[in-house]
């Protein structure tokens, strides 16, 4: 059956003339032996765990005619408890606020923070939706190169961000593709040059062993915001969950912008049975750490480069044709991820077995 | 335990400009007797749904450490299959959109055909999320009066249109908070007079026995959407699902705007598990309509302004203090709703034991 309306291009249709030409973001949702391309964790769920899931739905959809806790207090409990054990800092509820995945929390704070006229500044190569959700908010985009090497000039940041006068500023640690992650002495001159908010971006924060940028709220609870997910080292990229940890005034921002009921009674749920099973989770943690040392010495005595990484996945190169490569890994039934860095490909740390079939691939694919 | 960065307060924030002074949306959340505020169904998911419900979290949750199919392409057809049994109108998955809830749906439809410079325009008093989320992406916001007893002239509607050519127009049939609809032949003349995108918000579509818009999508796929919801008939707000019906090359903007990994799998696997049953949900809805009947004939009865409804609530007055009388029915136990229209309240239809403690404190409220 064809769909109705289907003769109506997207070129017909009164699209606002920035999103014209256009293509939708995604990595390819491809069916493959071997996939390591989005930095998921490689470990499912626990039975308990899967368990527990199901039973706090189930005591939910008894009430699914009913909206949700529009503010997710018990949630947003969960979550400062977590993330108070696991950083050392002390949080409250009010400190913590959460969403449909740290992308949600990104157009949140751009909503509130940025916007038309405003301006957000990230230092790339970095996460590729800061810059997607900046474009959707109207915020202009402000990219500044890191060093060639991917690390962080952290003084000539500041130095940039001082120039600049940024309203919103992204420094994502460890950074998302390359893997280096940022001591938290050197993010204090970047967020005192800061005139506006900056956010740090630790979505892989549990696979690094550097402090948090928790630990600086107190010292900059006008200005700073630590976003974090469930999608990577808990595990959770099914389940819809990013958060921050600021001051609770910051939380107040967010309620103005945010849409009522954004967060199902069954995410709600369902991430706080994942928070009761943190400990077994995260387990998986220093297992992946282990591989992914191992992952990045085994490449780097193929002769790849290979980028330090302080999260669950490896930056390498050097290609001429890092697409053709990148088909050459597909052929062999393992999906890495061409994130548009020239040369380079980066692939997500999996189970032993998957980084075997990996390893295996990477002595015979084109280079 | 105080939180971290407590004396920070949101007037000492970069906040823009445009938020100042504003509180967030919200009905607010009371835990009383009888909830007649936010217009969802009174009768809880069946036993089997809970079931089902909690069947398909089971079969989902051990894949949660994976992303979820981002473009929910199952659930679309589900959705393409329910709206076409029930409207006749045969439309495919390609045809069809979800997203947490409509107003994430309205969030996308006018960041891809809104946006700064462009204006959207309603008709009030209506669904009052509309201006907030036109705000919440820097759309202006053209309001237009509907006539004193709060129905739709659509021909001068559609002069209005045609003098303002705004980007977008929001038609909400049945209209929220004031109950009427309009025929699809009158919304012709509407959409014919638009010069960019209508957006037909049919929330409370099922409670009315008109025909829907999602029958004028094969004459107007340039420019018609037809928003729906699970949260009101399908007795789901807690699953936050919304959805539309469109053109495919509507579909393809949004796809430029959502945020990727917006639908949880946890939803997309509940709103499937809901859509199977949705012929025993939709068993409520002819007993909510005679129930809303029986509701504002006894409103009448007791002397009331009824305004005639074809949804599952009824906006009533005349009240001095509109606000007062609210507070008279919250301290007989009873939660109705103040939409800020003045003299008036609205009543959700509850249950027939709802509603009855509903029409014993109408006769007894400060009016």
């Amino acid at each position: 059956m064809k769909p109705i309306g289907e003769r109506v291009e997207l070129a017909d249709l009164p699209l606002r003339e920035d999103l014209r030409g256009r293509t939708p973001y995604g990595a390819p949702q491809l069916d493959v032996p071997v996939r390591l391309n989005t930095n998921e964790n490689p470990y499912p769920p626990t039975p308990e765990l899967v368990a527990d899931v199901t039973r706090a739905v189930a005591e939910v959809a008894g009430g699914l005619h009913r909206y949700p806790d529009r503010d997710a207090v018990a949630l947003r409990e969960d979550l400062a408890a977590y993330l108070s054990t696991s950083t050392g800092v002390p949080l409250t509820g009010r400190n913590l606020w959460a969403a449909n995945g740290s992308n949600e929390i990104i157009q949140q704070v751009l909503q509130a923070f940025g916007g038309p006229g405003r301006t957000a500044l990230g230092f790339e190569p970095s996460y590729s939706m800061h810059p997607i959700i900046a474009a959707g908010t109207r915020t202009e985009w402000a990219p500044t190169p890191r060093r060639a090497d991917f690390s962080l000039d952290t003084e000539k940041a500041a130095e940039t961000v001082d120039a600049r006068q940024p309203d919103v500023v992204f420094v994502t640690s460890p950074n998302n593709p390359t893997g280096q992650s940022i001591p938290t002495r050197d993010l204090r001159g970047l967020i005192e040059a800061a005139p506006g908010m900056v956010v740090v971006d630790e979505a892989y924060a549990e696979f690094s062993s550097r402090q948090s940028a928790v630990s600086l709220l107190a010292d900059y609870p006008g200005k700073l915001i630590v976003s974090r997910t469930m999608s990577k080292a808990f595990a959770f990229a099914g389940g819809r969950l990013g958060y921050l940890a600021a001051a609770p005034a910051v939380v107040d921002a967010l309620l103005l912008v945010r849409l009522p009921y954004h967060l199902s009674a069954l995410t709600q749920a369902a991430a706080r049975a994942s928070l009761r099973h943190a400990a077994e989770t995260l387990g998986s943690v220093a297992k992946l750490a282990a591989e992914r040392d191992r992952v990045a010495e085994a490449l780097a005595g193929l002769g790849f480069d290979v980028v330090p990484s302080d999260a669950n996945f490896v930056l390498f190169g050097w290609f001429e044709d890092a697409r053709a490569t990148w088909r050459s890994y597909l052929e062999r039934g393992v999906l890495i991820r061409d994130v548009g860095i020239a040369g380079h490909l980066r692939v997500t740390v999996g189970t032993p077995e998957e980084n075997d079939v990996f390893l295996a691939a990477s002595k015979e694919v084109d280079r």
